[in-house]
């Protein structure tokens, strides 16, 4: 029987094999670009690598450093602006190639300054966040190269499409961000039209590369989509009160679990009431066994990507839960 | 100007130094047992060591290990349920005071067996988490005692009235739980009578001792209660990018804020949007000055503890957050 000190991450191991495994038969090599906020861990990266991904997109500075660091530098994108890039200077001396997006002169500026020498423009696409207007796509590459920057192409990210339910909707929210993708490609030049995330890694059908990272893990909200990947990662607890009223409480709360998609739930089911700093309230349907104190119970953490930000390291697990196969640490957190 | 890699965390010096300063005015000395859970930073702790509190509450094994280490083992109270110990034997060894939180059998068990020689019985006063029914706190003495422990007294903690705003009804609301509280302490015995939190720190006339935290950075939520404690914490974050259609980027997200009581706010105005991984989108109100690319920024987040959790590091600044006072570390995070 498992046991840990608690509250600990745990990754399914058949579950993220499954998962890498459907997405590189579905996106094999370059196709894929593997997004690695996900999870901020060098340790998941490589067998991302190991799946024939050797392309990489991180979302800060410290991921580039680690993920070159690691040994898995052949071609990293920074897929976010940075007004001060000069932390990727000795990443490139020593061998990596890195890429940023920029949207800005400030942000074309920034990347030169610091000797970086390819770019992707990254255009808004209809998610209401990083990129320049479409039409500003072409001026702002031929800024970047009169600079001395090498042009890739660009980059747009569907995300307010990207976990639409309904599959035919997803699919038109989609096709429609990669029009305006597609046309601004064709003011850009350059060989890279990078794009997309785990809910449109199929349907994106103007992309070179889908820049996805939840897949290998995967998310709740995921969950109502039609997808061939399955939740990975729960949270180990320990139950530590139980109340004869008909509440228990575990020990994993604020400080254990991404919180801005609302509470988790519980793998063994149950109801959640509420989550303290160190503390989740939850009662069992009638009927169901009360949990003991001392008892260990999985916890499914409503959004992954904040979650894994507050641990250390992630227990990779047999199927049946009963044994850690592996301890990776999640040497991607922080800035 | 203050210019710092981002997001980082400030803390305002002059604000943290009155708030401390307010809380020693009020309940001095032994009177508070700060809860270092919402800063997790011994640094913090050691000025309220020196503010005249010797006394502290921690929330999980790690914290009581760091405090131990920092010199400040007093008399530390685990303001928690556990069910393994173990791990505070060592602290005990080198000559910390420790105290644990028990309400069961079985936490009861896991101190005596860990060589804890002094308890609280915690008891539930109207919060649904941990803590025995009041009925059991006598019987649940006597077992402590049975078990060859010493029992200090009890605790029991009015979460669910601390942020009540209106005065008279939170005044009414924890005079109730104390009520039940002081009966508990009536068939438990001991000295201490531990409770309350920063929206009770002077209206709870029961407990012997306050185990407030939030008081030294102050959370967003408690801005509402008629309290002399000014928000004193904040995230910088570098706008990244700017878009022609009225919104801007700023490179603090997810992984920088806590997120259960909601979006952050502005601190110098505007509206937050939404908050992905590792941006926070925004506007300005018409007729403001729109931010440009690489201006610095401070965010107010709207739960200090689980913000806190996320990051390395606090900046302490001075009053006009022009220039760093020190760098704490934040060293009381995991688990």
């Amino acid at each position: 029987m498992l046991r840990l000190q608690t509250p600990a991450l745990l990754v399914d191991g058949p579950a993220l094999e499954s998962n890498l495994a459907a997405m590189a038969a579905a996106r094999p090599g370059p196709r894929l670009r593997p997004h690695v906020k996900a999870h901020k861990c060098t340790d998941l990266a490589r067998l991302q690598d190991r799946a024939g991904h050797h392309n990489f997109t991180c979302a800060t500075l410290l991921e580039m450093e680690r993920m070159a660091g690691a040994g898995l530098g052949a071609d990293l994108l920074l897929a976010n602006e940075v007004v001060d890039a000069s932390r990727l200077t000795p990443l490139i001396a020593a061998g990596a190639r890195v890429t940023v997006a920029v949207d800005s002169m400030a942000t074309i500026e920034a990347a030169a300054a610091a000797g970086v020498t390819e770019v992707l423009i990254d255009v808004d696409v209809g998610l209401p966040r990083c990129g320049c207007a479409p039409a500003d796509a072409g001026p702002l590459a031929d800024a970047a190269r009169a600079r001395g920057l090498w042009v890739r192409g660009v980059m747009g990210y569907e995300g307010h499409a990207v976990g639409v339910e309904d599959r035919e909707d997803r699919t038109r929210q989609v096709d429609e961000s990669m029009v305006t993708l597609r046309e601004a490609h064709g003011e850009v030049g350059g060989e890279v039209i990078s794009a997309g995330g785990t809910g449109s890694y199929d349907i994106n059908r103007v992309a070179t590369e889908i820049q996805a990272g939840s897949y290998a893990l995967m998310d709740t909200a995921y969950d109502r989509l039609d997808l061939p990947f399955a939740p990975a990662l729960t949270v180990l607890a320990t139950v530590i009160s139980v109340s004869r009223a008909g509440w228990a409480v575990a020990d994993c709360g604020l400080k254990a679990l991404g919180m801005d998609h609302g509470n988790p739930s519980l793998a063994g089911g149950g109801l959640v009431w509420f989550c303290s700093d160190e503390h989740m309230t939850f009662s069992m349907p009638e009927g169901e066994p009360v949990p003991v104190v001392g008892q260990q119970i999985e916890v499914i953490p409503a959004h992954v990507d904040p979650t894994v930000a507050y641990h250390e390291v992630l227990h990779v697990v047999d199927g049946a839960h009963q044994e850690v196969l592996d301890v990776w640490p999640i040497d991607m957190r922080g800035w």
